[in-house]
């Protein structure tokens, strides 16, 4: 089967909204093995939409519509897929109900406009709204699965729930299931050279992903039971991690931040931060995750060479002789750390973000990082390519990685 | 004059990537004032791009296509085009060179592979790319313009510029002129209402939008020429900054901590901050802006009840009588950063990001701030709504908002 995505509003077209639902969309049509073929932006216009039903009549089995269910004038999905079907529109009462209650419970009379919502094309199957005003409906008509959803995600994701569910049951032949497995340690090419026999497979497919928190692997297996298909994946992901080793930190969907506070705080590691040039991004990754709180002692922003000293005890001989972006100074600042918080662990990072400040022996991009752990420091040298935003972020996932890496063998 | 974007990608339609070009190409096609009638999302598909060309060409005058550009042969963007408009694809020699110098470089042989990427169908103008292999190229052929840009927006975007040049000597008419005002400290509503008498008016269009770290005005005013629309927009501008005051933060394109971090460097006011809940992602915000060190002296992250005690000399018997959370202990925390750091300001950060740690009394949501600055200090209570990650977002915002109110006021 194959569907096509029609998203409908004038603030796409615009520029004003990144149209997220799409991807979101694709992705989970892909995980049902239904090809998609098209994207398509229109604006709220009877006349261009007609047009574009037309041409998508002809070309997909499933037709998905997002937005223009809202209660004024201008909002005109349904109506114009009622009109292009040659069906009615008809009044369903459960919904208006529904409808009127929801203004009950916010102390407001329902304005007239929001009846309209209430509204569908003869034979839909409906789709309640959990999180907003506008249900959305399936009509089944001539071989074509119509789809209307509303266009805000947190409205749009939980509904696409149940067409999932509806899908499922219509779809014919093959799945495609859908794992992964994140990696951070060395760069995308470099991954895909040592995975490169597994990279030519057509079931499964595999593919390799540079994003920005990590590189992406996907194991895309087509089957026609999930009993097939994972043991499948399975012994991929075994596979890969067996030749990628501890370069995988997940094969869910958890970020490095999570996969190190979960490691600290099942080995009970208390854990103390001393940040230069990433500014708190290491600790305001960590704090993501909650209940950090029984393994994080504290954190500090050292970025003036005063404040290294004084809040950390790094020797001023030392940046004088050595500088802020050092080997020694990163050294003495995880051991600082370490010990004026009584941690268990202490890391650091100091180094150059740019724009400025980068010289010939120093470059913009390096960036030294400083572990304490048990009695032992260690130090990393690592230079960035990127932005100042982007060398920031990549240092960061950088001391995380290196931390994971480090609690791992302590094992 | 309007215009469509067909983006071309298998990757866009299995969902793995996010189609963030459609919306930056219809910000700037609309700043030109020309309408973007589609978007479409397409795969390398020769015959698929065929059939939406000639679609396209019925109903616009100008076609973006963007991807499709690199070395493979699956890339076949300026190929198909070619086909379609019936030319010849020609060698560019002074391109050829470029990407074999490209290759020197970086001291590999150039792929052979590559010389494709030096073929243009006849009489294009070439667009050079400075941040790789694929020049991109504009073919103005039977009163249409196509218009051909690779894929990767960092390569995109660059190249735009030159297409904007080219694009504004072809425009005849008016075009449209926009401009924006960014707001902090009042709910898009709240400032809707309070600007309700533009919000109806077609020249100038102004709208709200509620964005992740703002809320955002645009004024968007259609004139033959700059000299015309900049003088009335100008002049609406300072009418809406009336009514709104000092809730307008910038007119210009910054962000919250760029302003901030500015005011700060102006009147040479030093800051240290202390979080808690936000767990470093003021400073992190503010570490963005580059040039804060001559300013920001320190950061801490006293996640712990040790930590503020030890860190920052709160009072055990505040954090016990009224516990970690409450004004008392905000109070203490920036006075105690704004001393031991021996900044002028200091501020503080208390609350329940969530989602666990929330009673009757003290909601997850609850954040008290604090602000010591010359001999004073000031307490706020705020409740946020949301989960975890967007709790600390708008406390990290409002904070460091509260902090650009007083340094106004001190002036």
């Amino acid at each position: 089967m194959n569907a096509e995505i029609i998203n409908i509003g004038n603030e796409l077209l615009l520029g004003d909204t990144l149209n997220t639902n799409a991807q979101y969309l694709s992705q989970k049509l892909t995980e049902l093995a239904i090809q998609v073929n098209y994207h398509t932006t229109v604006s709220d216009d009877e006349e261009k939409l007609l047009q574009l039903l037309n041409i998508s009549q002809q070309r997909s089995d499933i037709i998905i519509l997002t937005g223009g269910l809202g209660p004024t004038p201008d909002d005109l999905t349904k109506e114009t897929l009622t009109k292009f079907l040659n069906k009615k529109l008809i009044l369903h009462h459960p919904t208006l109900n529904k409808i009127k209650k929801y203004f009950q419970k916010i102390k407001f009379q329902m304005p007239s406009v929001n009846k309209k919502q209430a509204y569908f094309p003869e034979n839909s199957i409906i789709l309640e709204n959990q999180n907003g005003t506008a249900p959305g409906c399936i009509i089944e008509e001539q071989n074509r699965i119509f789809v209307v959803l509303p266009g805000p995600p947190r409205e749009l994701i939980p509904m696409f729930e149940n067409v999932i569910n509806f899908l499922k049951k219509k779809i014919k032949g093959p799945r495609l299931y859908v794992r992964q497995l994140k990696c951070l340690g060395l760069g995308e090419s470099a991954i895909a050279e040592k995975i490169k026999k597994f990279l030519n497979l057509t079931n499964p497919y595999i593919a390799t992903y540079a994003k920005q928190d990590c590189i992406l692997i996907k194991i895309m297996y087509r089957s026609e039971s999930e009993k097939k298909a994972l043991p499948a994946i399975n012994s991929f992901k075994k596979k890969i991690k067996k030749i990628l080793g501890n370069i995988v930190f997940t094969d869910d969907d958890k970020n490095i931040e999570d996969v190190v506070a979960e490691l600290l705080i099942s080995k009970n590691e208390t854990i103390a931060i001393a940040e230069s040039c990433t500014g708190g991004l290491v600790t305001s990754k960590l704090v993501n995750y909650p209940g950090i709180s029984k393994v994080l002692v504290e954190a500090v922003v050292v970025y003036s060479n005063i404040s290294k000293i004084r809040r950390l005890g790094v020797k001023e001989k030392t940046i004088i002789k050595h500088g802020a972006v050092s080997k020694q100074t990163a050294k003495e600042m995880a051991l600082g750390i370490k010990n004026t918080a009584s941690a268990d662990i202490g890391i650091s990072i100091t180094g150059i973000a740019g724009p400025a400040g980068g010289s010939k022996t120093k470059p913009v991009g390096l960036v030294y990082f400083g572990l304490a752990i048990q009695n032992k420091v260690f130090t990393y040298k690592y230079i960035f390519n990127g932005n100042r935003q982007t060398i920031r972020q990549r240092a960061a996932l950088t001391i995380l990685n290196i931390l994971r890496l480090h609690l791992l063998e302590a094992n």
